[in-house]
Parts: C-alpha cells; sequence; structure tokens
C-alpha cells in the first residue's frame, strides 16, 4: 500500500480514472414543462471552459470538455480556432464531439433515417462535418446518438431505416481517420414514443459492427428498460471488445439524467466491478467516462462536482474488490460467500481514503467544500444573471 | 334498434359521449429536446376557439374547449370578458379551468408543497383565482395537476409536504361554490424524477376526500405505472364515487402523451366498458372526458379530429357488450366463455355504424376525410405561418 | 379474391400459416404457489397426442406437436419408437425438440453455464441428446431455453459463462445434421432474479452466430421488458436473417404466459405485419410458429382452440394491409395517414371471413363451438380424473 | 454515547428492531419451474422452530416465528397445543398468523372474491378459525395476503368482487379482539395475471379502513411496481396512521424474494428514514418486521441470518441521519446538501459498530460467522436429508 490504507492496484486504478464532463452540463436546461433558469448558468462557449477548469481544478480528473457541435460550434469548422484558443486559455482540452441530428426542423420524421433522401444526405453532411472538426481539435470520439424513430405504429417503415441507417454508418465511418472512433449510443425512447431506431445494445452492437473497425458502443446508464441489468451489458460489450464508453447518469423512471449513483449507487458499483474485472488493461484504458446528467434543480457546479466524487467512490470500492477470492468463491459455488466478498468492498467507506488521495495531490480533500469556500458560484452568478434571466420557455 | 344494427343502449350511451378538447392541443407543444413547428398551430387565443369549433363542427360531440390559467387568460379575470365573447362567436364553451403551478420559477421546489411559506401562498391565490375565473365563466371543472416532487432522495421531506397539500386544498375547496368540481390528478414521475407528491390514485383519494365533497380524482390515462390496471382503477373511483373525469392520450413508455387507443385500443375499451358497467346513471353522467395529448409530430387538427373519432369507436364497441351474459358467465365462473363476450364487441367493426350515426346528425360520416376536403388546415397554416417560425426552442 | 372478400394473397397468407402445439400445454401447470389441477389434463404421452389430434382436426392447422425431452422421452433415444407410433396412430407428427436444462438438481446454478465442468458436460451431453432424437424423429427445430442465470451480484461470473455458453453451444451445433435448426431463446428473468445468462435478443443473436450456420433467435412474445417493443425485434432478426420462430404468449408484468392477443393484440398484430412486410417469401416459410402457455385456470383444450383462433384472425388482419399504399404514404411521410392505413386493417372484422375459409376446407366454422359440442372435454375429464388427483403440489 | 461511537439515540433505536421469521422461510421452495431442494430444509414444525431458535441465538433480535395455518397448524385449533410447547421448547414466540386462501383447489376463481357464495363462505371461515388460532397464541397480528384476482379481461367482475372483499373483511374483523390486528397486504401480481383485487396500498388502505380499527396495511417491498416509490408509500401509511408491518425482501423485476437490500440496499435505508422520521413513537413500536424470502439457491439458515444482518445495518445507518440538520436544509431549499446529510449516514460504515453493539448484549460479533463455525447446517443437512429427497416437484 502506498497510503491510506488502500492497496496499491486499487490506487492505480482511481489514478486512471477521468471523467469528461459536457459543455450542455453548464447550460440551463430542463424538462418540456420548462426550465428553471440559474443566474450562474453558462451560455457562450468562454463560460462553459471557465466552469469546465473550475471543475478539473477542484477534483484533478476532468481534463476534457465535451463539445456539442450544434451549440459550441455553431459555424462549424469555422470555430474551431476558437476552441482552440479557450482549451489554452483555461487549460481544459475538448473532449468527445457531439454531432445533432434532433434539433433542426428537418429532422421531424428522423435524420439518417427520415424517408426523404435529401434530408438524410443533411444529416450525413453535418457527421462528416463534425468528424473533421474532430480531427482539427484531436478529439478522438464522436459520439454519436441517434433521436430518430417515430410516435405511431405504421407512420413509418423499421425495416427501410435499418438499411438507411447502415448506408450512412458506413459513409461517415469511410471519412475516419484510423485514431478516430464512432462512439454509437442506443436509447429505448425519448424523444420517440413508439419505436427508436437504435433503440437497444444489440441494434448499437449490429450498427458498429456494420459501419466498420472504428464503431463502438457508447453506454449511457439512463437509456435501459426498468429492470434491466446494465452490468451485465458492460460485461458483454466488453466480451465483444465493444465496448466504447459511458453517459454516466441515474435514473429511476425514464432517462431522468439524475447525478450517477445518487439513486442507486450499487448498481454503479457493479458496472466499475465489471470493467476492472477486464483483463485486457488496453482494453480499460480505451473506455470514455462522460458525465450526460441533466441539473434541472440543483446547482449546476455543485451537481457536477458532486458526480465526479460519487463517480471516484464507486469506482474506489469497485477496485477494492478481492478478485481472487471472488473468482475461486463463484467456481466453487460457494455464492452466498461470493456475495459477501463483494459487499464487503461496496460498505467500505473510501471517503477518507479519497480525501488523502487528493491530498496527496495537492487537491482539495473535499472538491464540493472547496467549491463552496472559493465564491465561484456566487462570482458567476452575478456575471451571468442578467443573460440567462431572458431564456424562459413555455411548455405549449 | 333505431338504425345501423346498434341497439337503441348502445346508440343513447353514443350520445352521452362528449369530449372535451383543451386548448393547448392545437399549440406548438415538443419534448425537452425540442419543439417541431406546424405553421398552421395557434398561438393566440382566438385561434384555439376558431380551431375547437371546427372540431366541433366536424364532429358534433366537442362542444367545450379546456382553459389554461396562465396561457389563455394570462391577465387572470381580466381576460373573462374576452373568453365569453369568443365563446358566443365560435359556438364553443369553456371546459375545465386548468390552473398551472409548474411554470413560474418560484416553483422550481414546489408550489402549494414549496418548503417556503410565501410560494405556498402564491399558488394557493392562483388557484383561487381560477375557481373565480370558472365561477364567472360557469365552468364546472378545475382540473389540478400538481407537478410538485423532487428530484434526490433527502432533498426535501415527503411528510411535511403531505400537510402542506392538505392545508392548501382545503383552503381552495372553501372558496368553491357547491356546484363546482376539483378534479385532482395523479402523476407517477416527470417532472419531479425522484418523488411526486400526488404520485398515484390513493393518494389523490386521500386528498379529495381531506378537501372536501366537491373534490373528485382525475384520471390521466397515461399517467401509472408499467403494466399497471387502469380500469381496476376507474372500477375502485366508481365504487368510491370519486371518478370525476379522464385526461385521455395513450402511451408506451412514460407520459407519451399519445393518441388515445393508438397503442393499446384493448385497454381503452375496458376502460369503457367498466365506466358503462356503472348502474347509476347519474354518476356516469358527471364523468368528464378531456383530452391531453401532445401532438408533436402529427398534424393538430388531423391528430385531434382522429382522437374524438377513435374515442367514439372504443367506447361503441364498449357499449356493445352484452352485460346480461357477461354477468351469467362471469357468476358462473365460465371464464372463457365471459372473455369471449367481451372480445366478441371489441371485435365488431363499428365505424359503419358510426357513419350512419353522424349521418342521422348531419355530420360528415368521415370527420378526417371531411376536414381534409375542407381545406382548413391549409388555410390556417398560411394565415399563422409567420408567427410560429419565431417559436424555436432549445435543449440547453 | 377467390371467397369471402378477402383478397387472394391474404388467403394465400392464410393457407401458410401453420401452429406448433406444445405437449405440456395440455398437461397440469401452475404458478409456483401451486397447480388448479384440471380432470382432463393430460398426462402420459398419448394422451397429448390424442389432445393435439384433437386440435388438429377442429383447426385443420396444427399438424405438429411439440415435444419435451425430458417428459415427453424420460428415457431419451429408447422411446422414440413409441413417438413414432403416436404419430402414425394420431395423425399428429412430432414438431420441435425441447431440452430441459432447469430441472435436474445438479443445475442450481446452471446447466451450460454451471461453474462446475462436469454439470456442463451433463447438459452438453443432454442437448447433443436432443439433436439425436431430433435426428430420429425427422424433426428440424432444437427449442433451446436456458434457465442459467444468477440470483445476486456477485455471485457468479458473468463473463466466464458468456465464454462457457459459446464453448457449449458450438459443441452442440457441431453435431447438427445440415436440415436441422438450432433455436436459441432469450428472457430476461426468471427462474433467474440477478442475472439470466441469455437476457435479450443480443445476447442470442451473438450466441447464434458463434454457435453456427444452423442457429437461429426465437422469440417468445413474453420475454421482453416492459414497454419494449417486440415488432422492431422481429424486423431486426428478419434484417439479420436469423429469426428462427416464436413461442406464441401474451403478457401483462412478467413472463405470464396467457393466451397470445389476450392482453394487447394490438402488438401481435404489429409482429405479423412486419413478418408478411419480408420480401423473401422463403425467409418467412422457415419461421416456427409454436405456442408456449400456461393456461392456469382456463380449460386446457378450449384454451388452445382459442389460441389458436386468436392467431389466425390477427394473422389475417395483417394479411389484409395494403402494403403498397402503406409504403407509399411512408415515404411521403404522410405520417397520420400510414397509420390510418395499418389500423384499418386491424379493425375489419375477419371472423366471418374465416368462417367461410374454414368451411371452404371442410372444417368447422367455429372450432371453439365445435368442441364444446363434441362432448370431447367431457369425455378426457372423465377418462383421466382419477390420476390427476394425484398431482397436488405445494409452495413451501 | 454509550459505545463505540455510535450516538446514544441511534444505539436505542437499534434495540428496538426485532425481526420475525417465517417458518416457511427454512423448508424448501422454488419458482414454478422446479425446487432446488437443500438437505437441511426444514418440513415438520419442530425442525422449523430449531432453526428459529438458532437465528435468534446467532442474532438476538428474532424472537418470533411467523406461521402459516395450512402448512404449520393443518389441524387448525387442534395443533395449537403442539406449538405452545415448541414455543416453550424453543425459546421463541409465535409471531404472525398467516391463513393461506390460494391453495385449496376451490380457491380457483379466488376465496373471498369468489364468485361461488359457499367458497366464499369457506374462505371466511378460514379467517376466523386463523383469529382464533391467534387468539389462543396470544398472537397479536393476522398478515392477510390475499392472492385473488383473474388472468384474463372480462373473466370476472372487478366490480362485485370488491363488495365481497368489503363483507368479509367486516365479518372477519368482527371476530377479532381489540388486542389483535388485521394487516392487509397488497400485491400488483402474481399468481393472477390479469388483474388482483388488492392490488396496492390504494386499496388496501380502502379495505382496512371498511373492515375498522384493527385493520392495517402490510408493506411487502417486493409487491410494486417498477419504479414505485416505496418509501413515500411508507410515509403516507405513516401520516394516515395505517401502518402495520412490513415482509422484507427485494426485488429486481417482478416478485423476487430476494434477500433485503441485496439488490437495491438504498431504497430500504430511505424506508428506515421514513419510519425513525416518524415523530410518535407509539406508532414506531406498532410496525411490525418480518421477513418474507424464497430462498431458492442460497442456504436458508445462512440467508435468513445475512438477511437478519442486512436488516440492522441499514436499520443504523437510517439511525445515523442527522434529521435536525436535514430539516434544516430542506426547509431552507438546500437540496444538494439535504441530499448529502442523507448520503453522509448511507456510506458510514456502520459494520465495527454493530459488532460492538452485538458483543455489548453478548450476541456472536458476526452471526454469520457463528454459523458457519457452529457447524449447525451440516447437523441438520444430515438428520434431514433423507425427507428432503421426496420432495421432487415438476413445472408440467
Amino acid at each position: 500500500m502506498d497510503w491510506s490504507g488502500i492497496p496499491d492496484h486499487a490506487a492505480r486504478n482511481l489514478d486512471s480514472l477521468q471523467i469528461e464532463i459536457p459543455s450542455w452540463g453548464f447550460a440551463n436546461t430542463g424538462t418540456r414543462f420548462g426550465k428553471f433558469l440559474q443566474p450562474g448558468a453558462a451560455t457562450a462557449l468562454p463560460e462553459k471552459f471557465a466552469d469546465a477548469s473550475e471543475v478539473h481544478a477542484l477534483t484533478g480528473v476532468t481534463p476534457r470538455i465535451a463539445l456539442h457541435v450544434l451549440w459550441d460550434l455553431p459555424n462549424g469548422a469555422a470555430d474551431v480556432a476558437e476552441v482552440r484558443r479557450l482549451e489554452a486559455q483555461y487549460g481544459v482540452r475538448s473532449g468527445s464531439i457531439n454531432p445533432n441530428l434532433f434539433q433542426n426542423q428537418e429532422y421531424k420524421l428522423g435524420s439518417i433515417c427520415n424517408p426523404d433522401p435529401a434530408i438524410r444526405q443533411m444529416a450525413i453532411d453535418h457527421l462528416i462535418d463534425s468528424v473533421e472538426i474532430a480531427k482539427t481539435l484531436r478529439s478522438t470520439d464522436i459520439s454519436l446518438w441517434l433521436a430518430d424513430g417515430s410516435n405511431y405504429p405504421g407512420s413509418q417503415s423499421i425495416r427501410k431505416r435499418i438499411l438507411w441507417m447502415e448506408e450512412a454508418l458506413i459513409l461517415v465511418h469511410d471519412r475516419m481517420h484510423e485514431e478516430q472512433r464512432l462512439l454509437i449510443e442506443y436509447k429505448p425512447f425519448e424523444p420517440a414514443f413508439y419505436h427508436t431506431d437504435i433503440a437497444d445494445w444489440g441494434m448499437a452492437v449490429h450498427l458498429a459492427r456494420t459501419a466498420g473497425p472504428l464503431a463502438r458502443v457508447l453506454v449511457d446508464t439512463g437509456h435501459h428498460y426498468q429492470s434491466q441489468n446494465i452490468e451485465q451489458i458492460v460485461a458483454w460489450l466488453l466480451h465483444l471488445r465493444l465496448l466504447g464508453g459511458f453517459h454516466f447518469n441515474d435514473r429511476r423512471y425514464a432517462d431522468d439524467d439524475l447525478v450517477i449513483g445518487s439513486i442507486d449507487p450499487y448498481q454503479v458499483f457493479r458496472i466499475f466491478v465489471e470493467i476492472l474485472g477486464e483483463p485486457d488493461r488496453t482494453a480499460i484504458a480505451d473506455i470514455a467516462y462522460m458525465i450526460d446528467q441533466s441539473h434541472n434543480l440543483k446547482n449546476k457546479m455543485e451537481a457536477i462536482v458532486q458526480t465526479v466524487m460519487i463517480a471516484q467512490e464507486l469506482f474506489l470500492k469497485a477496485a477494492l474488490v478481492d478478485r481472487e477470492q471472488l473468482s475461486e468463491l463463484q467456481e466453487a459455488g460457494k455464492i452466498l460467500e461470493a456475495e459477501e466478498c463483494l459487499r464487503s468492498a461496496f460498505w467500505t467507506d473510501v471517503r477518507p481514503s479519497l480525501e488523502e488521495w487528493r491530498m496527496s495531490r495537492a487537491l482539495p480533500p473535499n472538491p464540493l467544500r472547496a467549491l463552496r469556500e472559493s465564491g465561484y458560484v456566487e462570482r458567476i452568478s452575478q456575471e451571468r444573471a442578467m443573460r440567462n434571466a431572458a431564456q424562459l420557455s413555455t411548455y405549449a
């Protein structure tokens, strides 16, 4: 052990955990019923970089910010220079590049699955633009969330839309550089309510394989059916060498986009246990951990710092599992003892160890407390309040 | 039988089915990811009355329009005169009055459940204003949907909020005229994701009883847990003499607000079967049938006309059930034959009978076709297109 | 049209629909809380053949009976001669062969996923025996339902069990004749409650591909998560050329094994619509339709005849969809009209047409009525009552 | 504080937690697909008392054993003397008395909801017998789980069955002594698959009130819809003064009857938090905590001891919540800090404190380890093996 009673390997694992934070995590978001505006919410890209930089200063593990092409680079490639300037200014690098295929009015019946070939082409072009932006920014990952689907039985052809997806993804993959990756996300519903074209991991796996060797599957922890076993899907994706990364969040009902581990911490722990059980360390190193949450009520800065801390706690607990013992008990059919081996790690209080680990890296032991003491939230609230007040939206 | 092979009692039942349409059903709505704007969507109240009037002209069964206080009477009682003018002009009366307790920034942590007593008072005042507006408009029903809840365990006191609800509802009930009714809606989640203060029919029943004798429960067909038996809840509310009415819509996952019967028509049929089985005809007459749907993709006028037609079809099928035979088979324990008795009514093709029924009332036999032939949608699309284009919203 | 107003192609489709009935559908089944015994339930194999033969005589579309190795051929290959004799005697052929990997005490922690290699081998041997039995009986399909899984987090290694499944299925596939097929079923839970080794169609697809070219996926309509879109999965399996067949049943909550279409008939219709939309007619011809239901309360003979009739009704409705028009409307983005095109076929009352179709094939127009008039149920109830009374079971 | 760093009030709370264990928890149970027999499973009542006694010796908090009338007192009142003898011999008292209204063949279409009045009477008689048995045994609680329901729409009258339940419960309540309590359980489904007569807490509340002042609601933690907020229901039942007690277990999909807290420990913690927040200490004291689990794979003795330990851990964590601080933060709208106040208690590792608490009461610090070291399981396995081997059951 090198410090605080935590075994070496666990500490090493913790060192490897980096979490990407999304630019839109600092912006005002809400439900279809409206947004509760926060005076300190970020609107312009420099504000988002500033906030991300502050989170990284507090936690030390969030060096990258995910960008959303439509919102952060509205002029596409023309905005890259500004992004690079912000990277240098704030000491935070661009992370995954997120195309947007759901907001334009043209996408009412779908983007790359639209029955109109011209709209499909428009969507493909946007994806290719995103690939190019990522190249220029030296970002590895393109995160593709496809909102396509339909709301009523019979209104669209499920079969034909599969073909259109295959065609589009092959074209996009063709334009990628070999160090890039295409991460394909799945989601059962919302905004589509009858069928969603990439509804589950099985569909995402097929599309990733059809697209080409640079494609992987992206697991958003909130995009599953009730009671579905997410850690099992993670195990399968690891087995298939197709696990590209995660969008972290938690949920109780639908895609609630709550803070990871805030509803079911045991499940997040078990996901980490599956990952850390992967024997191939390179496979683990390639997994991208990204936050994708909607902090509708909580203060956004606080919520993101809290998220990072919770992820670290649950990750460290997973790293404490005595895997040799676990394997032996599992193979011997000692099911209750094997379970207790897992539970024992889960119930270890890792908060003191994490404080020490942070201090040993010259970080504040409790980033949430440090954020409060810094006055940062008050400062941005004052600076940004006026602009935010203008963002009111209504349901109807 | 008086016409078209449909028994007298079924035709009489059909005559009694009136459906209230919501003013917001004609407006642009969407999901948190944005709205797909329709050029013919209604924005101003006269447009909503015009659209409602057209639906009533086509179907003959929608003489009332539900109003939303915040959106339709933004100046409260001061707007009543204008509403009455529109009623006269368009031949459509005001239906239920819908307060809004979710849109104001103050309601971030709740309205009548807010931990801040001043905000609770503000919400109570709005409810009382709504009661007064309803009195002036001679509307019977106040439809109360409470979005209150919390997003994270521990962030609010579930227990105390029950008390605050009780207090508020008693105060509001006190201000009601004895011909008014307070319809209390329940919903498991959205926009709140951890707990919703009125989450299910059991809570709504308790609150209705606590409020007073004018309170009833409002069943929104999309506000239930997966696999919950809605017709059973309807049977219980009838038994308890507390069924106030319905918000019609259908869903597959969450509160998807799709067209009633578009996903699970058999369930809607069974709900009507429970209602028509109520021996007390006054109890049935008091049930308010209201539409509450979000037509995000479908043309709004077409979707509402389709909704009315589907509701009539399923209602008429339910009216065809041979209830005497059904009862006998149920009591005799002939379970498969009893089921077949029900199924037989469901599979009867009632569309020809409905066409005849409409013609006998000087209505177009197929309202959807009549709408298309009327050119109404094209006309409003031209007239309103400009204003609608300005309503863009974004997620973040 | 050749008869009764049903288009030629629809009648041809109907001619092609054959449904396999399971031997265990005639036996006493129940829930974990016990069985309600029926005096006429079949216990011995000749009784099951007799019942199947009666169903075929009444419906004309059930020429095959699915066999369960453990229950119907307890002596394995030694029982084949008796089965062939029964085939000849009752004019019903053996259908799919169902191995049993869940009942033996050895399978407590799994069969081909058991951590004990000796038990894995025992399970593989049973599968190979089943393949051999199928060869001798000239049955095409081996239906593999794997109940393997675990009840508690950590108690078994999800990852290793994937490897063991792959190994086992490759070995079994190796022993198959090229005209045989291995149908791999998936199920989210029950009897395992934490993880099930083949939990969804994505896992089944991977295993089918790993096993070899004779493997396909078997869709049990009751084995899905709440709100999952089954017709979409069917569309994907058709697209992947991996749809082997169906286990028909309906459900509201879990794997309730109710009569197909008894809870959500619209969904079954949509599944048939996807199938009949497959352009490759050979692909359609290869799909095996099998019943897998538990008639715990309904009379078993009646329930099976009812099932066949419901399946035919919904299949015929699906065959009535005007596919050319549907495609045009879908491509043109006329979503409401496309939906109405689908709904119009669903609401057509096909019962009279089915009666005519049956009479034109010298079958009773209403098989359920014919069953009742035949006195068959009374006869077997008398003959079998004594033996059935001995089958009492208790929960604890 | 009196020991081990745990505040006084928390230790006092812990002292008050007694858990009743069910006699059927030691017997062989399974799923509809069969039972995996355990050589040490209890069959006869003395074995069940012996096992319960051992659990109490190890944990010190399980002085009562719940009895099942049909299985444990098959001769009804005639068996009471034997039960009292066993109480004396094993130092464990009879706990709640559980009638059985689901196993008899007569109950195929329901017990107190059966359409046949003679069967309803038979069920009422059994309930009254159970009340009398409880009186003789000086047991306070009658736990009523009603499996009544139906499997298909239309097959039974939901409305009439409500009336029959009301009638029956009033009759039973009439026969109760004022120190007795009738605990009414609810469950959404299983064994009934279309409708269950007492499907949710709202129905149970109405029936409890209709029955009379001695009736309460029993919450089985596994009897809820997916994503339903159980702690909120607990809060409501406390508010209504109707919370009678719990059946502890955990689940992922349906009523899986797993060990409490083994799937979602945070939820169990939150339930305890609601209970301990009740200001009226008598109300808390009246809550009966009972286990109702099915240990199909785990060793039964180990699983029950593990259950008690987990319940104690989660209860103690709940007792550690700083309620004053929590209330202040909630009222002040400091939602993230309030959540952190709750989470902080949850993550405290209470295992060392529990060990000390046990030692201070002369109990083994780790009951699970003590059980293993005692050789008890090996001993009963040897003694009981023969009889258990005879209990094989099959699905069909």
